[in-house]
Order: structure tokens, then sequence, then C-alpha cells
């Protein structure tokens, strides 16, 4: 085991002289920092052996380290035995950072390689930083690796759909002028957007080419007259071409993109936001005009979804929620009667959800836990180890769908026979905190850096936390994890917040872990809408997206305070309402008594 | 009316004529932006004739006008009256900003003209920014106006004397060690303090050359090997004298200033903050040397107190408390009986505060204000217009000492008979913003940005809320508000934020305010204090400095959630703990009941 990588690192190394490159360096991304990165693009699973969903490693003329982190540690250690690479355990202490390591070991004038389109421009510009005193010099226009790789996957790429105007609420005209307002408003003459999402959102297309991500590999480079979209040519449908044609659209190939920005005409700054453009292309504009790197107009524009979304949205969640909500009665009643494990049930949910209507794929993979499982970040069961669940304890549901109108996100915990005080009052908590922030009142001008602590108070009264963000914005059928919005606490200096804005949708999905013991999560969806405007200014609110009872069984009513109580009641009165006239029968008796007022 | 003041301005526009000004700026500040203005420094006053605290004249050949604020428009409109002194009323509709004035009055090339030393550097480096693209020089060197007032009072100028080591916890060489510290971090080789509040921190020393605030006029340049101390003269005592040699501090004349920094020797870099630097100071620094322009090391050093100035805040706080509880009982026992207004009670309080052991000062002028004048922000009753004050309605008392154990700052309202039921829910929303606030837990890394809400929520929750910051810091034998931390909740991009410390001490001071009706403060000042560590993180929490009832009279318990209820009767368990010993026979009694359980 790790044979045949010591020998791919060994050919790479002899390239490494060839190329005249002392350091290189192989990160995991596709060229836009997706989420999720496809085959094609895990050349740092090929060449380490390591398989883990994040790593970076880093290989000279002698040496090889792989970075990861607290996740893989197991993992990395058995991946890469025998290979010679040496595990770097990233925050632990003593161990040097990427950046610290390459200072040490480079000398004054060396080069450090990278493939410039998997390096994002934010990193390789802080690299820029770190070397600059030792005059580094970067060769990153050339995957070096790539020859060593025979067999390489293709390149993903699925052919284009097209959202309707009537299904999306706005014309690609009228998102291109948007788009040119800012443009004019910065003083760009051009735009370089490198971002799937924000691609997918001006254009009104969908693809395939990123798993859970509605995206196709894609560029665009807008001018005040043109709009160029770089996208394969086997994306191409006719209706797609018919579609850009009536768009004013021009597309060119994807893998055209350098050469068109080393060589089109410029005539005055570009605007190319270096967070998410890859080095390669950052490079290329810079070299050719002033850069305004700054956010991309798209991405607060995408993020205000518009009232025809907003009514979809609203539908969509409404029959994603029925069916989570009959998946969880359905758990709680056969628990302990029906033989089930955690990859069976997260099947049984997923084909549940493919039933509905417009149901095109799932939004990421359905985390379904159970127990101390629930307790561990990123926990995925798998066919080799999928834990059977029984009647008792709390298990966790974490699931969402890509639907014609729109993407959802839920989580519950469920109870499913007895569970201990300290389960309860952490899950009673957990709910208050969900209610109490989608509950708050605020006024106009509030980030998600003002709100979060609505969420983390009922917990931090007792000395307790979840350590993740409380929120995070999502996509209109594309990416469940969207900007530039979220719900977090922490404070760096520089770092941009966004305004809260009527129709952003936002997740809110406080949670509870206590390693080898339980993990709750409890998350709804909800939307950003305007309540009064007095003489104070304008006041905001949220309103509910998800509607799926939180489980009683679990709720300790000595945690709460009346107004708790009352919040909870008057959401289970809503979900209710809205689910009722979905159910009948037993069913309808049963969403009764759960939705019942405590 | 105003004919003398047309006659100043025409007088200085002959003046800009002969020093090639074309527009000349006259702030309202004293050379170190200092929160009061002595008279040496009310130029703005003496050529304009308005008299207002906040106000900036600009004077052009042609024209002339004054930029105020809202509280101003009535009194500035009067006082301009015959000066030919246009008035520009800021924030209103149409009206430009001086900024955008200046843009548009001046042509390519002209000067603008101001004392340098009464500018800010970074308001000046603002209006460089904004007329740059016209080319504009600036003559800053100069007091133009200075030659046409005669008669100008003579600069403030008092004794130093010196907080000694036992009673402010640490020696000067201790501090001048720490400050070097910060300065290698930052790389500074040098470092500009132009803020008094700091200077005086560093050294130990008081003063009294600003209203309320004991600071003395100074400047100080501290490098890796020398301290040097720029002040009056006539400041100089021989203690003070014995006490900067013992501590290696050299005096140089306080009007020595920028010919030192022109001529002195300058090795690298220089630390010296623009947002606390006057205009003309930062320029000769700039000419010179590389600027690190950051935040003073002293603001942050200076607002972590140390454990003897804690003790000595704890004390000096509840003997402040003692009085300012025993004038509340004064004044709900007599409202209605003793003939009694506004001005007088103001100073009642004032008189029974300087009888306290250590009494130097007032921090800020009490403000005594009853019904609807207390919805006024920044009122005083004056001896013009002080209203009777009779039994019945709301009465706000904002108040504070300079002490020799540390410097004060508490509000409280009180119900000198009836109230409506609007004023009640006012007031018992706003008492529990302050308690909920001092009673809440959090991670440490928290700003003020996160904090605030939990204050405004018991407001916001109903549509209410109060048009100022939540919190500020305050001196110890200092200034009243002091940095670098606050508790607001406002985002201005860019913006530098301030982590709560242990050690901090904050304001904490919700209100209500209706117009033509009633306004509504509860400020207690509390410290930051270490609560649990686990495998969360540190968790922080307040501890309260301030120990005066609440009045129960103007509370009504349907607004409170039951845990409200109890941290108020936790708190006046505190307040009856802390204060009974200094209380007998029926002030004791009324004690009792004031902090009765409800």
């Amino acid at each position: 085991m790790g044979n045949m990588e010591k020998q791919r690192i060994e050919e790479l190394q002899k390239l490494l002289v060839q190329e005249n490159v002392d350091f290189y360096i192989v990160p995991t991304a596709d060229y836009h920092s997706s989420e999720y990165v496809s085959d094609f693009f895990k050349m740092r699973a090929f060449l380490s052996g390591f398989t883990g969903s994040a790593g970076t490693l880093v290989v000279g003329r002698q040496e090889a380290g792989l970075w990861t982190d607290g996740r893989y540690f197991v993992q990395a250690e058995k991946e890469l035995d025998g290979s010679g690479i040496t595990l770097y355990r990233m925050e632990e202490e003593g161990v040097p950072t990427i950046k610290e390591y390459l200072e040490k070991m480079l000398a004054d004038g060396q080069t450090v390689g990278f493939d410039g389109r998997v390096v994002s421009a934010s990193f390789g510009k802080e690299l820029e930083e770190t070397l600059a005193d030792k005059h580094i010099k970067f060769a990153y226009e050339k995957d070096i690796a790539a020859q060593l790789w025979i067999e390489r996957p293709a390149m993903p790429v699925s052919r284009l759909w097209i959202v309707s105007e009537e299904s999306c609420g706005m014309g690609v005209l009228e998102k291109l002028s948007k788009v040119r307002e800012k443009m004019s408003e910065e003083g760009a003459e051009h735009l370089l957007i490198s971002k799937l999402d924000d691609i997918m959102w001006l254009y009104n297309i969908r693809a395939n080419d990123v798993e859970h991500n509605p995206v196709a590999l894609s560029y665009t480079f807008i001018s005040k007259d043109a709009a160029v979209l770089f996208i394969q040519s086997e994306a191409l449908t006719e209706e797609a071409k018919a579609h850009f044609e009536k768009s004013g659209v021009t597309c060119k190939d994807y893998g055209d993109i350098s050469d068109y920005l080393k060589n089109c005409e410029i005539k005055g700054k570009v605007w190319c936001c270096g967070a998410d453009s890859n080095y390669m292309l950052y490079k290329c504009v810079q070299e050719r005009a002033e850069l305004v790197d700054k956010e991309n107009p798209t991405e607060l524009l995408k993020a205000v979804k518009n009232p025809v979304e907003l009514e979809n949205i609203r539908n969509c969640y409404l029959e994603d929620s029925v069916v989570l909500t009959r998946f969880l009665f359905w758990m709680k009643e056969n628990a302990g009667k029906v033989p089930m494990d955690e990859l069976a049930m997260a099947k049984k949910l997923d084909a549940m959800r493919s039933e509905i209507s417009g149901f095109l794929d799932l939004s990421f993979e359905t985390i379904s836990a159970y127990k101390a499982n629930a307790a561990m970040a990123h926990y995925s069961a798998t066919e080799d180890h999928s834990d059977s669940i029984g009647a008792e304890g709390l298990y966790l549901v974490d699931s969402g769908g890509q639907y014609q109108g729109g993407t959802t996100d839920v989580t519950r915990t469920i109870a499913l026979g007895a569970v201990t005080d300290e389960m309860k009052m952490h899950f009673t908590k957990v709910a208050c905190a969900m209610l109490r922030l989608a509950d708050a009142k605020f006024l106009s001008g509030c980030t998600g850096r003002n709100l979060d602590i609505i969420a983390r108070e009922p917990l931090w009264e007792s000395a307790l936390d979840y350590k993740h963000g409380t929120g995070h914005g999502i996509g209109y059928i594309l990416n469940v994890h969207e900007g530039p919005h979220r719900l977090s606490w922490q404070y760096k200096h520089g770092k941009k917040e966004t305004v809260l804005e009527e129709g952003m949708i936002v997740s809110d999905e406080p949670g509870m872990y206590v390693q080898d013991s339980h993990g709750i999560r409890t998350e709804n969806i909800v939307e950003v809408v305007k309540e009064c405007k007095n003489t104070y200014g304008q006041f905001m609110g949220f309103r509910h997206l998800t509607y799926v009872p939180i489980d009683l069984d679990a709720i300790d009513i000595r945690y709460m305070e009346p107004s708790d109580v009352k919040k909870l009641n008057a959401y289970h009165k809503q979900v209710f309402e809205k689910l009722a006239p979905h159910f009948q029968g037993t069913e309808l008796e049963k969403l009764k008594s759960a939705t019942r007022a405590i």
C-alpha cells in the first residue's frame, strides 16, 4: 500500500526538475472553488492516495507533505502509509501552515509551482505576500502533474437546461442591466465572473457538473455592450443556444477563457473578485487592467429573492416539509419494531423526497445519524458503516432537495424512545434558540453578527455552545450554501458583513453536540421580511419557510420561558394549519398530537 | 445683532486674500479632539457668534457658512442673524456636507486653509481624497484668524498632580515597557501620542485643562530609549519634575512639538494614530518617516483596568451609589412637598456628591430632567430655564464624579407620583434591557456589536428603540467616555471592533424617549469578568459596579419574563446587601422597601 503513490510522487519530482520548479502545490479544488470536487479534479487524491474531502499536497524535490484537518487524521495516516508523504496535522501545536512551511523551505529566488486554475486568487496573493522577501517566482500556467494521470476521468459535462422567466421571475436582459448598473457605480467597464452559481443565476441556466450543485463549469466576461459565456460545447443544447441568442449572450469554449482575457479589447477597469476567482485568471486580468476587487455584483442580487422565486420557494418548502414530517412520523412509529439503520433511513427519505413533483436531485447528501454519530460534524453513514437504529435515544436527520421550485434544507432531531434529562435540556434549549431567532424583530441595518447571539443565548447562559455558524443563505434551484449573508458572531477585522434584506432566505440552525453521546440540531429556513416602519426606522423580521413539528417528546418545559412556550405553540399551530390539508386519518391524528399546544 | 460678527468675517476674508487662501475652515476643537473645548479654542464662536457646542464655520472670499446639527438649528438661526453667515442644517435633505460644499465651490488649483492643529488627521485625509481631482492645496500651518481675536482668553493651564503607583497599580516604567513591547510588535521605532487621556494614563499624571476631564494639554513622543513629554511649563510642579526624572521622562515645552518632530532623530517607522492626531502633526511625521497608522497602544492597555484600579473603582462606585440612592429617596419623599426645580436638584446632588471622600470634580455636567425634558438628548437645565418638579411623572438624573478612586457615571429614572401605563411599560422594558445585558454570558471573542441586541430586544420586539449606543468605556480618574470598546449594533465596513476583555468597564444604559412626554434611561456600569472555561471556550460575563435601586413604582410585572423578575430581585438583593451598612433608621426601611422582591 502506498507504493503506487510513492512512485507517482517520484515521477512528479522528476517533472519538477525538468520544469525548474522547487515546490509544487496540489490543493483540492476545481477551477471555481466549488463546494464539491468531481473526479476529474481529484489530482491530490490520485497523487497521494488520500481520499478525504479536504487536504493539500505539497511536493518538493526531496520531500512531500499532506495537510489536512482533524476530521481526517486517522484516515490520512492510513491512506498515506508507504507513500513517503509526511502528514501535517492542521491546527495541532507545532505544525506549520503551508505558508509557514514554504517560507521555511524555500531558498531565495526559488520557484513555487501550481496549476493556477485550482488555486484561489486570494490564497495566491497571500502566498505572494508571505514569500515576497525571498523573491520567489510563481509557475502557475501549467498543470505539471497532468501527464502522470493517464486514466484521468473526463471533465464533467452535462447539458444545460433553462429556467423559464415565469419560474424565476426575471429575464436575463433585466439581470444584465442590473449588473451593468452596479458596474457603472464602481466605475468598471468589464466584469469577470468565475463563481458558478452566480453565472447560473445571471443567465437563468442550470446543469449538473458539480455534485448536488445544479451548475455548469463556466466563466463569463461582461462589458457594457457584450456578455460572453465560456462553456463546454457539449453543454449547449439547441434550446440553450436559442436562449442565449435571445438574451444577447455570446458563447465561447470553456477552455478559451485565458486566451480571451489575454487578447480581448479592454477599455477600462475590470471587476474581478479575488475571493471567487482562480489565481490564473486573476493574473491575466491584473496584467492588462486596473482591477476592482470586490464581491461580484451578482452575489447580492442573487441573494435577494424576487416575489416569483419566493412564491415558488414557499410552496416548495411546504411540500418538502410534508414529506419530512411523514418520514419522521414513520420513524417514531417503527423504531424498534422494524429493523432499520442509518443508511437505509437516508435512502428511504431520499426516495420519499424524489416523489415530490419537480424533484431534481438532493441538495446535499442526507445526514442520517443516530445517537453519538450525530455528535460528529460531517458524519455520513456508508455501506461499510451504518449503525442500526432502535427504540431509544435521539436521531438526527439533515437533508434537502433540489426542485423546480427551489432548493431546500432542513434538520430535525427526534426522540425514538427514552432519552435522558440532559438530552431533553439540550433539545429544549436548541428549540428555543431556533424559535427565538426566527421570532426576532430587528432594525434594518442589522447583519448576522448582530443576531447570532439571540440563538446562542439559551445555550451560552448554561456555558454550552455549538461550534458552527447559526445560518447560511440558500440558492434558488442552486447551491444549498450561498452568500453573501450569514448568521455568525465571530469577528475578523476587515471582513465584510452583509445587511439582512427583505427577500433573503437564511437557515436558522442552532445545535448541541456531546461527544460519544448525542447530537441535536433543529434547522428551519426563514425568509427576511419587513415589519412595521415608524419613527425608529424600518423593523425587520423573519417568516418560517419550514413547517415540520419539533418533537414534543424531547421538550422539557422547565427550560423554557413562558414566551418560549408561546413561540413553540404558535409555530406548531402554523405547522398544523399548513400541513393538515396534506394529511388524513391516523396521520392527521398524529399531526394533531405532534403540534398540540403545551 | 450679528454686526460685530459680520465685520469679523469681512476682516477674515481680507486676511484670506493676503494669505492666498480661498476657503478657510474653523471647526470646534482643541488640538487633541477633546470632548469639551475651553474658551481659548472657541474661535468658531468668536467669529460667527454661534455658541453651540458643535459646529463648523467655512469662510470663502465672498461667502461664509456654518454647519451644525439638529440640536442647534433654532439657536444657530438666532445667533447667526445679521452676520451674513448661511446656516447649513446638517442631515437635512438637499443640504451639502462640508466636503460636498468645498468640492463644488473650489476651482482647480485653489487653496483650502485651516489651523492644522484643530483639524483631525482623519478629516484632513478625507478632505485630501475628496479634493484630489481638483489639485487643491492645503494651507494648514497658520492660525490665520488668530490676529483678529485681540482679547482671546489664555490657553488653559493647570498644575499637574501625580497618581501614586499604590493608587493606580502600575508605575510609569512598567507602562512604558508595555508600550514599547507593542511598538516592537508593529515594527515601530517611535510613537507619537496626542490623545490626552492616553498620555495621563501612561505617565500617571492628571490636571485640569479640559472641563470635567482631568487632563493636561500635552503630547508625547516615545522611542525605544527615550520618552519626551511636551507640556506647558506652568503645569510642572516640583513633585511632577521629580516624578518624571524618576521615570526617565524628559519634558519639553508644549509649543515645541512641531519643531521637534521636524528636527528630531528618526530611525524607523513612526506610530501615529490618524484618528487621534491633529492634521499638522500627522503631516510633520508623514514627511519624515513611514507611518504606522493604528489605534494607540495605550488605548487598550488603559481600557483593561488592573486589580488595584478595579478594587478602587468598586469602592468608589459603592460610595457614589450610596449618595445617589439617598438623593433619590429624598426626591421621592419631597416631590410635591418642597418646591424644587431641575437645576436646584442637580446642584443638590452635586453638593451631596462633593462630600464623598476623595471627590475631585464632576465627571460631566449633571443631567437633571423632568418629564418631556428628559426626552431631549443633551438637555441641560440652566439658570434661564429650569422646570419646576412636582409629585407626578418621571424624573431622569444622569450624573457622575471624579474621585481619587475612579470616575463614575450612573443614570436613574424615578416616578415622582402617578405615571401612565405606557410609561411603566417603557420603564419596565428598559430595566429588563439593562439587567439582561448585565446578566449575559458570552464566549470570549465577543465585541459590543454582538451583545448590543440583548439590551435592545425587549424594545425592538415592540418596535421601540433608543437612538444612542448601549454603552461606552470609562476612564480611571479620567474621561467618562473612553474607548476602544463600546456597545453598539451599527455596522460600518472596515471599522475596527474591540473584543471585551476581563477588567474592562463599560456602561449599560438602554433608554426610551417619547418626544413631548417622557424620557427614561437606566444606566449601570459593569466590569467584564471571566466565567467558567470549558470545552466550548472561555465564557465571559459582567459584574455590577453600580448599586442603586431601580424604582419599583414604575415597574409593571406584566412586561417581564419570570427570568427578568428573578434578575431584578437578585440585583435588588445585592443592592440591599451592599448599601445597608451605609443606611440607618427610616432610610434603611426605605432601602428595604425599595429593594424588596417582587
